[in-house]
């Protein structure tokens, strides 16, 4: 017997551990290419001990896919003792820093809602309705009444955040990209008032002077 | 020989109508659902000849997928003759009409390109990039200098009307919906300037007056 490596821990423990590895390991691979192998081996057990703690390698992907989401959502909390905008910009900041630090997870989470599988669609479907809830009480910070149409265009405009920060991440079809993350963050944080205005009747004078005041110099 | 409704067609013909009809049934069923049985069975030919116009299931999802999106973009062609206000809101029109007849189609386009496969990606990129480059030349004619950011906007814009379109269509999460579809196209109308103008610096007076222009007395 000499595999000092293995430790003895309680099922509960082994379990986190188990779903922590994977969360740090889909950091840069997708759920796909993380395999129940890689994390076993990682962890110091078998395989088959893996799925003493799994039911399946469906459950363990679940599992993993709920605790990365967790993860991004506690990382992208907005600050309310801030004032609005500066709430806003902070959690974009977070979140910026959680898609560079995470640039596979991402991508896991978004090709989960888009598979078939109802439970992964139900994780992601979670974690935009939590994203777009806190906006929507910024907005509300900031003024706004929500009509119907606002609450879409706040839906909407997760989807317009998550496409800019990958595609600005990835420096994607640009060549000789230069955009600052500050400039990108300036560009996140006032296109919040200006689709959620687009989205009001004859609110123009409040958008103005929202995106008034914040405007920094960037370039 | 008891079989009228064969008719005798080139390879070319064939393939052509093999393909309108995976395009036609994509509408109300993803990719995983249009089976090559269903698909043989519609045509009125054996399963084993669609093979021989076909490669492989793949390489007819990929056709299909194909013939979608280049429908799709025929369909949403906006007329640049129009003032471009006109011209953004009836290309967005046709864009919420097509995603109405076809539910699934878009469906399968997104999680095509969310999947491993890079050929159904590129797809995927392909639409995306044409439907942005519309775009691009719609804000050039309203006059905005399209910086790196305004380019990074307008891809963003991109993912925020399918997201308001598809959940809009779907109802989702709204009891009591009732929000009309003018009311949907003004506000993604009215989105494009106001995400350009959030990425752009100091054209403020700009966004006002395409905002005044745009506006109209919906509820």
């Amino acid at each position: 017997m000499s595999a000092p490596r293995r430790v003895r821990l309680t099922p509960e423990a082994r379990r986190a551990q188990l779903i922590k590895l994977g969360v740090e390991m889909l950091a840069t691979r997708t759920l796909d290419e993380l395999s129940v192998e890689l994390i076993a081996q990682a962890a110091g057990i078998s395989r088959g001990l893996l799925f003493h703690y799994f039911a399946s390698k469906q459950e363990f992907h679940l599992e993993v896919a709920r605790a990365a989401a967790g993860e991004m959502i506690r990382r992208t909390e907005p600050d309310l003792a801030l004032p609005p905008v500066e709430a806003l910009r902070k959690a974009l900041d977070a979140f910026v820093a959680y898609v560079e630090d995470n640039p596979d997870s991402y991508k896991s989470l978004v090709r989960g809602a888009a598979s078939g599988d109802v439970e992964m669609r139900a994780i992601f479907d979670a974690t935009r309705a939590t994203m777009a809830q806190r906006i929507i009480v910024v907005l509300d910070q900031l003024g706004f009444t929500l009509s119907e149409r606002a609450s879409l265009a706040v839906h909407g405009w997760v989807a317009y955040v998550e496409e800019c920060v990958v595609r600005w991440i990835a420096g994607s079809g640009a060549e000789g990209e230069t955009l600052g993350r500050e400039a990108v963050l300036d560009m996140l944080t006032k296109s919040l008032p200006a689709v959620a205005l687009a989205a009001s009747d004859g609110e123009i004078g409040t958008l103005v002077e929202i995106l008034t005041a914040t405007e920094q110099p960037t370039t």
